[in-house]
């Protein structure tokens, strides 16, 4: 019996694991595309794929923990985490479409940098989520979401100051369309690695 | 005793459904407005009245949950779908305000089919809150959640193709931020759809 | 013990308190940047450190509710409250910040009305957190929170009124652009009253 159960308390870690590594994966991929606008078609067609792994992965996620007795975490917050993981990847698809069909121009560097921004609130995330396995690592976790907070307010500073530069500079309306729309795409998807976070930091809340 | 809560159970799962109900009605009203924009006056009132009468089931849900003592859900679960569900008819009342102050013009083919799409989702969340009275039923209510994930998927696709089409057809920039807004708040109508979807499932979840 | 644990309780109502205070005053300097546009800039910078204020309080409250063993409600609402309390000064930060970076000229009548909205649901949210202290006070609790629903409503309907003035009135898409993004990010601040509001209801259906 025990058997049974420990590789599925593993499976749903292995899961976040990997949706997580597949978030990062894909803001490595937004970063390129703000920084190799020849090559968006390509590059957004990889982000699409990577989109539809990780709503695979949600989808099979969701299945399993219907078919699980004993969860490792409880089961409200696995599907939450679940959800919320898939959030971060749909919104980082939705800034690639938004590159892809509006044909915006090179995209100025507040872009560049919000997408940098975007790789290490994904990469902290993915930390956070490894270490979730045991409670030895909450304290090193925690630091993890600070550190996604920390990401959400550059975020927040990034799109102010593109949103200011890009009024001063633009008098071309749609343009200024395109661009507030892909920056605030991207601060979309600070805000919701923040959402994961604050699950994840639910979830140390409740175990302590 | 026990007579006096099975009505009670009943209660909850009648006020569901209602609130469904009054949830496909309002889409069908909504994707009459985009079929029909000379009539958009009096039908944005009729989807006004329908998104009051869903303010009262709400009101009305939220009443009854603290006078029941025993709920045949998890109260928090109960809630949180009576909010969610409200949500989505908030989101059809918001659509139509703008399709109303913003005088756009007729409705482009995308927005029809944005409207088609959540007059599908919202028949599938109604499906699936019925299918809750029973676990018998619950294989099916999980087809519903994943049609209505689907819906969400098919609206991103409908909103990207549509905002590109936007960008190429028109220059004229205040036509391109009325039909941008309309167009993503209907969008939104579908995410909303998703999360009541997400409530249903996690609600199967934890029973499972 | 008991000694120790009493102070806690009180701790996380004063924590609550002192947020939803913050909050009061910082809708109080963004009726007042609505009010005196030549002030923006320094009263940008007062909301900016109320902002920040907040952020510690709540960043002390998720340290705190890791160290306390019994908490006055359950540590997931604490969680859930201390989060949506710092999404609504999060907007006002938001929209304050929207309106310096804009430089969008005099604010038009509906933003101070708007504004005056979010000064009566953060009261409204404060009157409610504050009486979440004891279960007699309850049923004021729950006015206080359907009042905050009303402020949801009227922000929705001052939205609707000002996006219809707004575009029959100008003709230039940036002026449009800029009063749009404020008056909406205006409303999304009384959403987000209301979603403190749904965290309160929902404390009170879950203990009722």
């Amino acid at each position: 019996m025990l058997k049974r159960l420990i590789p599925q308390e593993h499976a749903f870690f292995d899961l976040f694991k990997e949706a997580a590594d597949r978030a990062v994966e894909a803001a490595q991929v937004l970063l390129k595309m703000t920084q190799n606008p020849n090559e968006l078609d390509p590059l957004a067609r990889e982000l699409h794929a990577l989109e539809h792994a990780c709503d695979d992965l949600a989808h099979h996620g969701i299945e399993r923990l219907n078919k699980t007795f004993i969860t490792p975490l409880d089961r409200e917050d696995i599907h939450e985490l679940i959800l919320k993981i898939d959030d971060v990847v749909d919104l980082m698809h939705a800034a690639a479409n938004r590159m892809v069909c509006f044909r915006a121009g090179p995209p100025p560097t507040h872009a560049v940098n919000l997408a940098k921004q975007i790789v290490r609130g994904c990469e902290k995330l993915a930390s956070a989520v490894h270490g979730l396995r045991s409670t030895k690592n909450y304290d090193a976790v925690m630091r993890d979401c600070i550190a996604v907070h920390e990401v959400e307010n550059a975020g927040d500073d990034l799109l102010h100051a593109a949103l200011a530069e890009l009024f001063e500079d633009s008098k071309d309306p749609l343009y200024v369309i395109k661009w507030k729309d892909i920056y605030e795409t991207l601060e979309r998807v600070t805000d919701s690695c923040e959402d994961v976070a604050n699950v994840i930091q639910g979830v140390i809340v409740k175990m302590s």
